[in-house]
This record gives C-alpha cells, sequence and structure tokens, in this order.
C-alpha cells in the first residue's frame, strides 16, 4: 500500500455527545487518463497504484488488445494525469466501438450487459470444469482477502480483489472503484504470464453484470463475493456457466449458479 | 418499490456445513439509453424505477440542461431500453463535451472532478448558511434512510439516497447505481419544483468526488453519508465550502469539512 494512496487529515469526531478534533486516514482518488497511439482513450479514476497494470487491463477487458504483446510500450506521467500506451495491433472495431458512450451505474451496474459488441467477443463460456472448491476453502479466502486489505481497515474507503488458488491469496489488488481493482489483477497477469486456470476471484463488493463479465475476461471460473448479486450479473454467470458464491459471511455463504462446483460433504436438502 | 426492481431465484445456501435449496431475492438491473434530440445521449444501466426523473436528473446534472423547462417531451420505452427526450435549449457546448469519453471508477471515484468543463459551469460554492444541524438529528435521519430502505434489506443490493430537513424524509431513492439514486432525486426536484433550500443528502455509499459534486449540483450544503469519503470529495468539498458528515454509525460521526453548520453544545475538545 503506497504513501500516496492515503492521507491523513483532521477530522471533528462525534461520539456520544462528545466532540473533538482528531487525525483521520483517508483515501486519495487520481483521475488517470489513457493515451492510447497517442489519441485519448478514457479516463478513469482509480488509486494511484499499479496504473500501467490498470491500463493494460483496461485495454484488454475492453477487448482492444488480445494479447499482452500487443503492448509495445507504456509510459506513466502521473505528475499530468497521462499514461501513454502505444499498441499494435489493436481491435480494427474499438474506432467504431468507442463512439459509443456510456457510464457505468457505478455499485451494482453494467456498462454494457452485452449490449455492447466488444464484450461479447471477448467474455467466454467457462466449458471446463477446473476449480472443485470446499464452502471452508471459501470462508478462508475471504477471511485472507480482509486481512490483506488494510486500506480499507484504515480508511473504508476502498474495494478489494484477489486472485486465489483454492488454498490462498496470489495476488490482491485494491482501488476506490471496484472495476480498476480486477483492472489492476487482469493487467498483472497478463504482463506477468500469470495462468489464471484453477483460480478463482475474491471480491469485495458487489457482484454486479458488469464486474462478472470482467472475471470471465480474466478467465476465472468462479467468483466469490462478500456481498449481493444482480440478477442480470447472475443470468450472465448461468449464461457463461459461471459459478457465484456470495454472502460470505462467517459460516454461511450462498451459491447462486453453477454449485457443481462447490463440493458439499452431503448432497444439499431440496 | 416496484416488482420489477427485484426477482426470486433458488439459491444454495450453505451455513454452518448444512447446505440447503432456499429462495432468494435478487435485485436487477436494466439497460437504459437515453436519447437526446433523436441521438444517442447515454447508456446508463440502473433499477428500473423512476426512469423519467433518472434521465432528467442525468441531462442536468451533466449541464446539457439548466432549467426543467427545457425538456420539451420524455416517453419512456422500457420495452427496448430507451428514454427519448426532446429539450430546448441545450448546452451549445454538450457536442463537444461529449466527444471526451469517460468512465467512473464505480464506487469511490469522480468522473472528472472538475475536469471536464461542464462541471466547473453547474457547481455552486454553497456560500449561504441555511442548515444548522445537531448531531442527533444526522443519526435520526441516517436511521430514516435505512428503514426507507426495503429493497437494500431483501437484496443487498441498492444504495439509498434521500432529500432531507432537518427532522425527516422528503423523498428517498434506491438504484443499484450509486449516482442513479441522486439523479432519480434531482430529476424529481426539477419536474416538481421543490426546493433544495434548507434541505440535506442523506446518503448510504460512500463520498467520492463525483458524489460531492451531484449534491453539489443540486444545491444542498450538507450531505450526511453511512460510509467513508474520500480525499478527493474532501477537496472539493472545502472548496465548495459544503458540509460533509461521514460514518454515521450508533452514536458516532465524523465532520469532515465545514463543521460550523453541526451544532454542538459545546465546543469541541482541541
Amino acid at each position: 500500500m503506497s504513501a500516496e494512496s492515503i492521507k491523513r487529515r483532521s477530522i471533528l469526531k462525534i461520539r456520544d455527545g462528545e466532540a473533538e478534533w482528531t487525525e483521520d486516514t483517508v483515501v486519495t482518488e487520481e483521475v488517470l487518463t489513457i493515451k492510447l497511439n497517442g489519441e485519448e482513450f478514457v479516463t478513469v479514476v482509480c488509486s494511484p497504484e499499479h496504473m500501467e497494470d490498470l491500463a493494460v487491463g483496461y485495454l484488454a477487458s475492453e477487448g482492444v488488445i488480445r494479447k499482452p504483446d500487443a503492448i509495445t510500450s507504456i509510459r506513466l506521467d502521473q505528475k499530468n494525469g497521462f499514461i501513454h500506451v502505444t499498441a499494435d495491433p489493436v481491435n480494427p472495431l474499438y474506432d467504431a466501438l468507442q463512439n459509443k458512450r456510456y457510464i457505468t451505474s457505478c455499485c451494482g451496474g453494467s456498462r454494457q450487459g452485452f449490449v455492447f459488441a466488444n464484450d461479447a467477443m471477448t467474455a467466454k463460456k467457462m466449458t471446463g470444469q477446473h476449480v472443485k472448491l470446499k464452502p471452508e476453502q471459501c470462508f478462508h479466502l475471504m477471511e485472507q482477502l480482509q486481512k490483506s486489505a488494510d486500506t480499507f481497515r484504515q480508511t473504508g474507503g476502498v474495494h478489494n480483489a484477489a486472485l486465489c488458488t483454492e488454498d490462498g491469496i496470489v495476488l490482491s489488488r485494491m482501488d476506490i472503484g471496484r472495476h480498476n481493482a480486477l483492472d489492476k489483477i487482469y493487467g498483472y497477469c497478463l504482463r506477468n504470464q500469470v495462468s489464471v486456470k484453477g483460480k478463482v476471484i475474491v471480491f469485495s463488493g458487489r457482484l454486479s453484470s458488469e464486474i462478472l463479465l470482467k472475471v470471465a475476461k480474466i478467465g476465472c471460473e468462479v467468483v466469490i463475493s462478500k456481498s449481493a448479486p444482480t440478477e442480470r450479473a447472475l443470468e450472465l454467470a448461468e449464461e457463461l456457466q459461471m459459478t457465484t458464491v456470495g454472502f460470505v459471511r462467517g459460516n454461511s455463504l450462498n451459491v447462486y449458479t453453477c454449485p457443481e462446483r462447490i463440493q458439499l460433504k452431503e448432497a444439499p436438502v431440496y
């Protein structure tokens, strides 16, 4: 966790009728414009960490690049809020796609569902069955994610995502933007040739359709969240044959789709 | 809360080692494209309620229209996911602005900070001092917001925002998108000439810079959140002279900026 991702400031704390000035830690946001081959591609707001991974993950997740070696250079100019990416080849359709202006619903929304063509091209069905998880492993992974979430504990202001094996965290990333945390993981995996086979995503936030799609693009069959899914996310998960686990809290969790990847001691009661 | 905002589905619940199939309630998402004067303006994902207010609030908050009577017609075509808006006059700059493609960071992000020109034009400094709130009133309003949050209690999947007087809720809106909940409030106020003078916004989600800006555009001096602010949001709040209250939980809250609108029995301890 870098120092620039958080800031100290003095606040007025009121508790049980008493008011006092105290020091508190607050999470920072930074505006980053990705320039692709010299042209402004997109402006995101993010936590100022792992911004190169974010840019690569974003471009891959949007279907602009198909392979990591399409990226020929990356240069971060953090002072001015730019990251300069050159890539070849880029998806010939992206020029047409980028004229389609959209926004996320933020916190539970999908930018597109399958409304936009690049998603349909990028997300793939999970026909394999490489992952088998016991409920105890889900509880354990969520616990590990929460332990790794330093900034969240300090500020209450960020989301965390982790790429995990069945037994533990391989890579965890935080960001004020839920999607950014996943893009940072995606970008890291692409840039460092980390295989996602047999791995799962554990996530602190809600499972919207957009989050579900990002997990699908990364290539994980299972996503485990502390929070609730949306109906659209579950419909997509069914279509893509992904396992969605939500509300992992204490000794309880919900399996919403494709429960065959969750290993039970006994068959469930109907 | 409309029936179409939630759906029942059967899930596998695992608790204390026991697995059973049960029925659960899940929140829905819907894709809505706002067509302005015949052209696609933006696609948002939202909870399927109060979509006309959402469209008007969105256009106002983006600075595309300046006054509610600029809207000459609205027609919702929910089946196909369109809302057709005609408006005159529209901000002559919006054509130029809309070519600037950006995304939200989602959950803590700003689409723009003051990066984009339309914000600088739309947000205004809160030089007046119409609101004075006791801490007890903050606690009470947050409690009322949570009581009004039916869908959240059922599904864990939405955010809630409310326009309040010092004593109670005037209007509350929920959405899977944090920003949408505020746009729905803004749109309602514009369409029904509800004055925001002396009123405050109470919000279930985190205070990112984008949320702060939306509150500023609506015209409220005080925003009260159950959750954490970001540093950028607080910098904007200082600049706009807005009072930000966060982490309202039980008998405790934090005042981050402009504490003079919070009425204390005694001067705070330094």
